[in-house]
């Protein structure tokens, strides 16, 4: 495969121009106001498919938002790359906090980014990502170099929990038949040290409300004689963790896997340095579980965060009001052998067990995933490696990602192949977050590098 | 004094239409987008009550929002009466829980009000209570019977902490030089059970912020890693309770006044009826201060409760973040001798010293005022008292509040006067919540009941 370099030069302005275009369009699946937006967007990845080279696309609706899917099948006999990625993208607020609107892609150079970065909501997470694919794609039937079979499932759901995936992919299992399952929907160390993401944390996201009095009472008539609903909700939460912030639900340990102390020192190898990554995030001490590194505690270890919490009045100025309920986002992240379906009834019953008397509590699970590890041995780790190697004249480290793909597994499960997470995004990039951005050299890297992988894979698969 | 029955029997209807006008202006003092209605509002009371009677009225302007001032002086050598209300109202909000719209008054029948009552934010608190006292006013006025000098200062800040009021207060001691303050701006223990509320509970009342990373981040990156500034918020509002329910804050109790075993049960003698208590706000057991009867947790004993809380998503779905910020209004209702300035100072010292390594705190004091408690032997009290047998055939019962209506401890500083405060709404009238509303018969009640005190109070100044 001859280098991509040089189409990617002659073509960049337009790569970049068709990205900002797609990153135009608020596809914010958590939020019902935006779905005529989300369906827009999947149109826009339709056409691009269909531009890059593929034979046949298509919508397929689900019960949930549509997935697109896009294939060019050249030779039976020839091994077959199903690409991952997609079109939707988290909630931009706060708002306040963007420097430029979510969705009126700016492009800046900063320290990390001389080149210039795209600053929009999904720059980064994952339309950013899922074009690469589409220009490497591109690139190789313009150049007539395509070595091997390629398919597109790209959803808009993955921000939500991908609930309708698992229903399409069990009906679709001869449609989407493939030889590795490649996604770009993760991260790199750093710009200078490739990585490929081998572990993947799980997901249980449930949302919790504590209910008292019947309607919201005067603080200083009530005030003292009956259960707060917030007061109660900060103690039940509290209660989660110890004080060495282990997590006190009954079993919620029970199947976690312990790594060896020789894969914790082969972990402790990674280039790390603690002041840089306090600095970057502006805080003055790292915090979590007691007996593990920063580096165990956000990828081998399971964590329980809560995502939003409100309660009462919340508007300006005071009110003296005691609520009639509270509500919060709690998400537990999961480790491998950790089942998300037991450990949400795990937190289910024990929140509700843990409820004083005078309020009643429910909780409802939102959705969640199965973590995943991958082997550095397989077919599509060693072709990701040279591909690497080959573009970046590095070896890419093996990597544990705290973050959840809750469908990896799925796909595991269901289409009974390994998945290779190609990232080129970096921990900077602040996806989630306001000003989430993607570097460009990183979105150019990864076009020039995913066509290697086409090759080696196909190569080492005769 | 003839009774005002006839006289409020021809005119009932009139006083009930212009009180609906009044409760349509949404003086929300909270609010600054409501700032023309605060001030509609106040232009509305200058003009009832001038034509009530008052020779003079007058808005006066403070830092703030308005006082308005009116006076009707017949002659030195009689007592003066200085009425105090207040014009603005608390912020309608959860506006789902309305069943009629805050600012279009409906009159509905209920169990408790089978003359009806007015369903509107600011019914009962204040501006329904308030109003009596101008309608009682006319009826003095227009049957030549009014007994002695009055003046009226209805402020429209009370819900945000009266905070121009002391300004106001101090400046103008010549002008507001009265023999007694009377006020209705509490409640009444039963429509058939006159009471007189003899002690008001202090109030300080604070926001708090808790910061950890300077941006959102992604809870699947960072998530066990950082310090959760919403986790750490709930682990110290929880830990401001310990076990027993006692609050933690040290000093906190060290100025309360502890009643004698013959004040407690005198105070238990008052009529109460847990069952019908817990029934009427729909919770299925009370909860509070260990060692301490409901009605004597809200009233005589200290309390702490949270009134809003908020931090990171708060949308519909699901986003897996850790919001860099948490915040939480929390107010607390004092007792006799607690001075709300060093609580105030005390909790936000503590507040700050529980922070953990990772996040920062900041408490901003909103406002606050002192409890206050009115002897039982006064003039006026003994004025009340027979007002009240006139017009109920009973005798009120004195009654401690588990409210606060700050300024009553600034008048006695300021003015050298007591306070009676005649209240004739009841806990059920929903004040501060959705649905407030305040019976008709306790509105035309108050009305006839007020100028039997001005007739008994000038008769025992003799």
């Amino acid at each position: 495969m001859k280098s991509a370099k040089p189409y990617i030069e002659k073509n960049k302005d337009r790569f970049i121009d068709e990205l900002i275009e797609l990153l135009k369009i608020p596809s914010i699946s958590a939020d019902s106001a935006y779905k005529k937006d989300v369906l827009k967007t999947a149109d826009a990845v339709k056409d691009q498919l269909k531009k890059a080279g593929c034979d046949k696309v298509e919508i397929c609706e689900t019960p949930g938002y549509p997935i697109v899917y896009g294939e060019k099948l050249i030779d039976k006999n020839l091994p077959t790359i199903l690409v991952y990625g997609h079109y939707d993208v988290q909630p931009p607020d706060p708002l306040n906090l963007w420097v430029n609107p979510p969705f009126e892609p700016t492009i800046k150079k900063t320290k990390t980014h001389p080149e210039g970065a795209i600053f929009a909501r999904g720059s980064c997470d994952d339309k950013g990502q899922m074009y690469m694919h589409v220009k490497a794609l591109e690139y190789m039937t313009e150049t007539d170099q395509l070595p091997c079979n390629v398919k597109f499932m790209i959803e808009g759901e993955e921000e939500v929990g991908s609930s309708s995936l698992e229903w399409f992919v069990s009906k679709n299992r001869e449609k989407l038949a493939n030889d590795v399952i490649l996604i770009s929907d993760t991260g790199m160390i750093a710009p200078d040290t490739p990585s490929i993401t081998t572990g993947l944390r799980g997901l249980s996201y449930v949302e919790v409300e504590v209910t008292g009095p019947n309607r919201d009472l005067h603080s200083g008539l009530y005030g003292g004689a009956v259960a707060n609903p917030i007061n109660v909700l900060t103690k039940m939460i509290a209660s989660l963790h110890d004080e060495d912030n282990h997590i006190t639900i009954p079993g919620f340990y029970d199947d976690v896997e312990n790594l060896s102390k020789e894969e914790r020192a082969k972990m402790a190898e990674a280039p790390f340095n603690l002041e840089n990554y306090e600095k970057s995030i502006g805080i003055n001490s790292v915090y979590g579980e007691k007996g593990y590194s920063t580096n165990e505690r956000n990828s081998i270890r399971p964590t329980l965060d809560v995502n939003g919490i409100w309660g009462g009045y919340i508007g300006e100025g005071a009110k003296t009001v005691i609520a009639s309920s509270a509500f919060a986002k709690i998400s537990m992240r999961l480790v491998p052998n950790q089942d998300w379906k037991k450990i949400t009834e795990l937190f289910k019953n024990h929140f509700e067990s843990i409820a004083p008397k005078g309020v009643t509590v429910k909780v409802t699970p939102h959705h969640g995933g199965q973590a995943y590890v991958t082997p550095i041995d397989s077919l599509g780790y060693k072709a990701a490696e040279k591909a690497y190697e080959e573009t970046f004249g590095k070896t890419p480290i093996p990597q544990r990602s705290g973050g959840s793909i809750p469908i990896v597994a799925l796909f595991e499960k269901e289409l009974k192949s390994k998945t290779i997470l190609m990232g080129f995004g970096l921990d900077s990039d602040a996806i989630h977050s306001p000003n989430e951005h993607f570097g460009i050299w990183n979105y150019l890297k990864g076009i020039e590098t995913i066509p290697q992988f086409y090759h080696f894979f196909t190569e080492m698969s005769k």
